[in-house]
């Protein structure tokens, strides 16, 4: 293979595809992208980790087609470092592949094609579009409350499904079983029928950076064991979690009637201040709820103890409850509006907080003993 | 003690404070800052490691005077978080700090001030003066070359010394056996006859800190065991490190008679450029010199090979000369004309660097085996 291409675009592409390619690997292609220069001008580069594929296509010229792969994380460094404006050539040969721009040369060692590995997508029956925007949306509200526990593999991703709510809807959820994060939105066209699925940390990651760079739609497309998102001029694939995400509908309380609205910001600055001296481990704040107003409190055996009272809105009966500092800033820094609502119980119980009855997004919250 | 002051003025003295606050002490008063109000309208906060100790004075009103002390770090962090433009109201009783700012209200635990370890300056009976923007090249010039290894701890820090060169000069020396920077100025009235003196890394370090923020000049008074920075309201007192730093000048070539002229930011961009494919830990780039230019190249049994082209000014004989790409980044990243000079000898003997003969700066840069 033999081609020109301009060292911003590729620049720009290969930042999307290295971020693919885990840093170590024991299958050594792994490690590369693969590039394959094509008769009608255009190169495509791919990365896999084995779960999760990317490609991408960008305009160049071909003088050669041809295909090769090479160490990603080599060429993004080198493609970074070579001089703003130029022109970089990529020619292959006999397990080598020669790289020029301006008066840098780099000859490096490539591995054949034919053994990197393609995820097969099979059939993918399942196809819709939905706008950017929403996506964004779905995954910086939910996303946080993923579980890290790999023990627990089947709370490792955002869990998709469609339902008759009785609006037909598309559902994401996340939870690591402290917190619970859903958001709502319209079922788009084709997603009727859809299977349950999980779409995996990573793949939500990745998608959620080539979101940023994108206006207007993203192609969703699925079966039971694989997503893939078209977004700009890349695809990617990525293989579903293989497990049974639990009813968390179960642990939306639809009974708590003590209802608290208050000022998001102003709770969210005074829940980071108490917490400053919370104990590491627990980060447990506690907030005592009273007529129109609470009081945040931490209590912690070295440092001493931290108030603040806040103001809200509140008639219920005054009660004490407890919760995780970090838990709650995760959730309030996703409530864009002026009032955000704390859905009560008791101090044992779940508490349901959103922005307002027509929010997309729900969070349910678990207490802890203060 | 009973005292307010501006929430800025706290954040900004308690950031330069802490940051001589080591994250963990096995003594717990040293993981504290001294705070002590007097009734001249004044808040003195101190924090030591034992070896470093910072003073700063800052203005407040004072109700009552009196001195405690509390963690440093927990306290920053609060002052950090409070509000914007708040007043922060301070008030140590029974072994309690109680520190309050709008409706927050933070009561945390003390230790006693007659604990807390101060560093005795004993007699200083050198004095100079140095302009704030003389002592950040020295540093900026020469920090770089500090040695890391803890068993050479006579080479972590930064040599002190004058001469008679036949000017009167201050020097400033820096090495790890690799690579030697030194800086000469012109030797400040009253240096005449000071010690010998090494200041270690982690003073050069929160003193250039506090250089970033003052102009003018800063007081320096030392003595053979300990030195004093006096920079706009703080004070920074350091032991000194107790060896005897190697007499370098041995180590500067003299007799290097093939002159190199190189742009320095071509030079850089080529052996990072170059330098990405090259092993972790040599970092090995070759230099070949020629007539009127250089030829980088890196040669890398796992990658491959790279090589770039630099234009430059060379008459002497052909030669070939291999150095650690970061060694020679560093030094070129201190060169801020458009010319850097390199005296060379053979491809075993140091290297000369410097901007030009007139230039404050030198640097000795060992060859490595290519």
């Amino acid at each position: 293979m033999k081609a020109t291409i301009e060292r911003a675009t590729l620049l720009k592409s290969l930042g999307h595809v290295q971020s693919v390619v885990e840093r170590r690997n024991t299958i050594p292609i792994l490690s590369n992208v693969l590039i394959e220069a094509t008769a009608d001008g255009a190169i495509k580069l791919m990365a896999t980790d084995l779960d999760l594929q990317i490609v991408e296509i960008i305009q160049a010229q071909v003088e050669t087609a041809g295909a090769t792969t090479i160490s990603a994380h080599t060429l993004f460094d080198i493609a970074r470092k070579l001089p703003e404006g130029s022109q970089v050539s990529l020619q292959a040969a006999e397990g080598k592949m020669l790289i020029q721009a301006g008066r840098a040369k780099f000859n490096l060692s490539t591995l054949p094609r034919d053994d990197f590995p393609v995820i097969a997508e099979g059939d993918l029956p399942t196809s819709f579009e939905l706008p950017a925007e929403t996506l964004k949306q779905i995954i910086d509200k939910t996303r946080f409350a993923i579980s890290t526990e790999e023990t627990r593999y089947y709370l490792n991703g955002i869990f998709l499904h469609v339902s008759d709510d009785p609006q037909p809807v598309l559902k994401a959820a996340a939870t690591d079983g402290h917190r619970l994060a859903r958001v709502t939105v319209a079922r788009p066209d084709g997603a009727e029928g859809m299977p349950d699925i999980i779409v995996p940390r990573k793949c939500i990651g990745e998608l959620r950076k080539l979101l940023d760079e994108v206006d207007g739609s993203v192609a969703v497309s699925l079966s039971a064991g694989k997503i893939r998102f078209g977004i700009g001029n890349a695809i990617l694939t990525s293989k579903l979690i293989d497990g049974t995400f639990p009813d968390y509908s179960r642990v939306i309380p639809t009974g708590n009637d003590k209802l608290l609205k208050i000022d998001p910001r102003g709770f969210e600055e005074g829940v980071d201040r108490v917490a400053t001296i919370a104990t590491e481990k627990t980060r447990a704040v506690k907030m005592s709820v009273d007529r129109d107003k609470i009081t945040l409190s931490v209590t912690s055996p070295e440092n001493g103890t931290a108030a603040e009272e806040v103001s809200a809105d509140y008639v219920s009966e005054g009660m004490e409850i407890g919760f995780n500092a970090r838990y709650l800033l995760d959730i309030l820094g996703q409530i864009d509006g002026d009032v955000v609502e704390l859905h009560l119980a008791d101090a044992a119980a779940p508490t349901l907080i959103r922005e307002n009855d027509k929010s997309a997004a729900l969070y349910v919250l678990m207490p802890m003993r203060v």
